[in-house]
């Protein structure tokens, strides 16, 4: 059904069947690691270069979360993925295998939001009983992409952040089954640019994004912060996170006590150097599997605004002085338990 | 309603009720020069670089397809869009302007066939009652991400093809109101990758995912090429059509009679220097909007079979020796006058 501009609630929700993500050693160093499903020590996944590594590393998700389920790819009926690298080769090699219909998509580090999107209303609409979402990131193919050679030791500015190497995958499907997750309703993000430049703080330019995200939410269905448990951001960082407190709090909205970024949980940024915190489209999709979902499973958390942020930037816009326009897609996932409105 | 196993029938199909198109001096010395909306003989559209011309080109063929039929960029609930620069930078500065809640889509030339089939199916769930899908491509911002720099001149096989300079919108609506073609139906296709790695013969790599998405339409649709006036696929160009032609037959399948390559209609190949034809997203986008739907609304054709291809490449992917996978999506054109299954 929509809702006000740029929402829409399910009549027909989507179920969280099953879940898996796999990241590198330095997020399994972090706080979450005893909670993502497999740590990978070689950065390289076994391949002969950065990108092909990524590739490997979402192979292997995509069928975690199969065999968890005992479902092969011809069960899912399509495949909603994407990862931050121009052309989205990641996915490319990293899906062709699976044989699944597929929609790639780019919304930067907002990637995962965007897959969970189309893939609910998909599932609402009756067009699929199952689909995967899946989005990734790799530290080495995004620094090799955006900035600097690995081997050039570049200092790192605070307000940079350090891209997740990692991968989550998501199965949705119209069955409630046993799953205690459910998609209820999304908003969907406009481009927005702020006119910040610098591709160093990509958090001040995916905040505005967010904040006109959560506003549009708040408008379409008519409630306020307190509606939700909690209200997590994708990867705005320390610098993003402050910026949209303040623009929430000019809007007289207090959100300081139920607000999270994926950012600022994937690493302990303090003692891990991670400067503003984590980012990449693996940040959010990894934090969604393995400490979001678990919090609404278990009951924690009854209802959450899910709101991944992407920074459209490529190396050859920001060369060429442009501006870096923000992104950020709202979900609202519910506890299975958890009263519709 | 799902139809076998990749492919859907609409019961509430999308109506094509605008639609506008853009393109550079080279179409419009080519055969469609005169049903392409605007020629623009300044390759630069006024910006200072090949990035922001081909954003000028989107931004200008978005509001012209506004403006033809009286609406502003609040009347469209969803804009499903792409282009094949790295990290879509063409689109995301293009339509930033606009404000509508966005989708972006990577399936390189492809796109605009993965866009019209997320917009049809968000028309048919009832999740919108009007999108706006567009994909372009610019010759020059193509060669620079791609190949080599303009000024180096360097020499092309005769297996390559011209990137199109062009942006191809159109706006879907529930209502048929006086459109003269819908959207009756999709086949999404799969990543195939047939261990193509020349990225001087794009058509010899995308081939074999047009002849798999026309072999599971014909499947999930229980019917053959009899049921097509028209099979037209996207940019696959004299080679790639030669091969598709050939893997079909080798099914006993001939649909030499009623094939056609957007790739072999946007220019004079041998007096345009054009080689093995045009591709880019705007081909198939350009295509589709001055030719195609001309034919159906006229009633020329009843119901045809619209299948842009893409190659899955980037610059790193080639040159690391990846292969390049193809992927083709199949959209079910109809004239309104037309009869539905």
């Amino acid at each position: 059904m929509q809702k006000g501009k740029a929402s829409l609630w399910f009549d027909h929700p989507s179920y969280l069947m099953e879940t898996a993500c796999i990241a590198g050693n330095k997020e399994g160093e972090g706080p979450l690691g005893s909670v993502i499903d497999q740590i990978e020590p070689d950065a390289t996944f076994g391949a002969p270069s950065w990108e092909e590594a990524e590739s490997v590393m979402q192979k292997r998700t995509a069928n975690l979360a199969l065999e968890k389920n005992d479902l092969c790819s011809t069960d899912i009926r399509y495949l909603f993925a994407g990862d931050l690298l121009g052309q989205l080769i990641a996915t490319s090699f990293g899906t062709a295998g699976l044989r699944i219909p597929m929609f790639g998509l780019y919304g930067a580090c907002s990637s995962i939001a965007e897959a969970l999107c189309l893939g609910s209303m998909c599932i609402d609409a009756g067009h699929a009983d199952r689909v995967m979402v899946l989005a990734s990131s790799h530290y080495a193919s995004a620094e090799k992409e955006f900035r600097f050679p690995l081997g050039y030791g570049n200092q790192r500015p605070s307000s940079a952040t350090w891209t997740v190497t990692g991968c989550g995958t998501l199965i949705l499907s119209g069955s409630r089954g046993k799953s205690k997750v459910k998609i209820s309703g999304i908003t969907t993000g406009r481009a927005i640019d702020p006119g910040i430049w610098d591709s160093m703080n990509m958090g001040a330019a995916m905040a505005p994004a967010a904040w006109d995200t959560i506003r549009q939410n708040f408008e379409d269905f008519q409630v306020n912060e307190s509606w939700y448990d909690q209200i997590i951001t994708g990867d705005l960082g320390k610098i993003g996170t402050q910026i949209l407190l303040d623009f929430m709090s000019a809007d007289g909205c207090d959100i300081r006590n139920k607000h999270t970024d994926c950012g600022l949980v994937i690493y302990d940024n303090d003692a891990q150097d991670t400067h503003s915190g984590g980012s990449g489209c693996g940040c959010a999709a990894l934090v969604l599997c393995s400490y979001i979902l678990p919090h609404l499973a278990d009951g924690t958390w009854r209802r959450v605004l899910f709101l991944p942020t992407g920074a459209l930037l490529s190396t050859i816009s920001y060369n060429e002085g442009q501006n870096i326009p923000g992104i950020c897609h709202g979900v609202i996932l519910e506890s299975t338990g958890g009263t519709q409105s």
